[in-house]
């Protein structure tokens, strides 16, 4: 196969990254179904023929934002199995300051009701976490009160409750902190 | 005031509900900014201009579909401060047969990023929670490990943690019961 030249290669690339960021941004913000590719297109400066041609439809292009934002999470809150009151710190943390992997997660859930199956790399991510989890159990580094997949629908859970009194931040960290060592304790 | 005839009364209570039917399935299945009005005329047989007459605009509407649903919850699983894991039990039992209430307070809280209140009926219904289970921990009858804002966000979100295996519900069910347990005991 011919090379591309190296520059347009270059441009292709840099256009791709925009377009990804002003996606995140759009469906984050909007939902798949209120996400509209011409403001995609007009925020990163691209058409939208060309956004097709990089995406295909708008399904495949949400579902990887949704992964690379779930790749990002994996990578910057790993799962510590021996240790899930710290990671439910940590989870807190950076979702609070970073709130659009979880926005584009929860689209995710509600508005595909269909059956379609969650995107390839957030049910990787799911497996590879419960079956960490599940090894912690195994080798006696954690309670099995609970199943692994409960006990990661639980820690999540705790993480991401509602009606968080934002003067009440810190407090309400340790809270969940507490009640996820309560479970796995 | 002069009363209008009792039969036109019962024809327009009659087609309030209707429409109120029709706009709780079409909020729930794609939220605020995805329903379509014609639709919700279309299903209950009601023209749209009628249906601004009736309920003002889609915002209104939205508020009123969700605050009936949140008092029909009120009703219909009664929060048990001083048994908070057979509240869970029971929530958890109605959500799987009427997940509406659950999608209409999601969506609220997904495209009501602006600053913009909670419809009064839901504010109230969390209001009152939040002091019954006050009162429940100053009369001794339930742990004060955890604040009653976080002991009702803690048991909502653990009622309602992602990725059910519906092949598996009882077994969830039954841990769920155990975690609220864990934080209330």
């Amino acid at each position: 196969m011919k090379k591309k030249p190296a520059r347009r290669t270059r441009d292709s690339e840099s256009a791709k990254a925009h377009l990804l960021r002003a996606a995140t941004e759009e469906f984050a913000a909007f939902g798949i179904a209120g996400a509209r590719i011409d403001r995609i297109g007009a925020a990163a400066n691209v058409n939208k023929a060309q956004i097709y041609t990089y995406f295909g439809n708008k399904d495949r292009l949400f579902d990887i934002v949704l992964d690379t934002q779930v790749a990002r999470l994996l990578d910057e809150v790993p799962l510590t199995p021996e240790d899930l009151p710290g990671y439910a710190a940590r989870l807190f943390d950076f979702l609070m300051k970073n709130p659009q992997p979880l926005r584009l997660a929860n689209w995710n859930r509600m508005e595909r009701t269909g059956g379609r199956a969650d995107p390839p790399g957030l049910a990787a991510s799911v497996r590879k976490k419960r079956k960490a989890i599940a090894q912690a159990q195994t080798s006696g580094q954690l309670s099995t009160r609970f199943t692994a997949e409960d006990l990661l629908a639980f820690t999540t859970a705790l993480v991401t409750s509602w009606d968080v009194n934002p003067n009440n931040l810190r407090q309400h960290r340790e809270a969940i902190v507490d009640a996820v060592r309560l479970l796995t304790g």
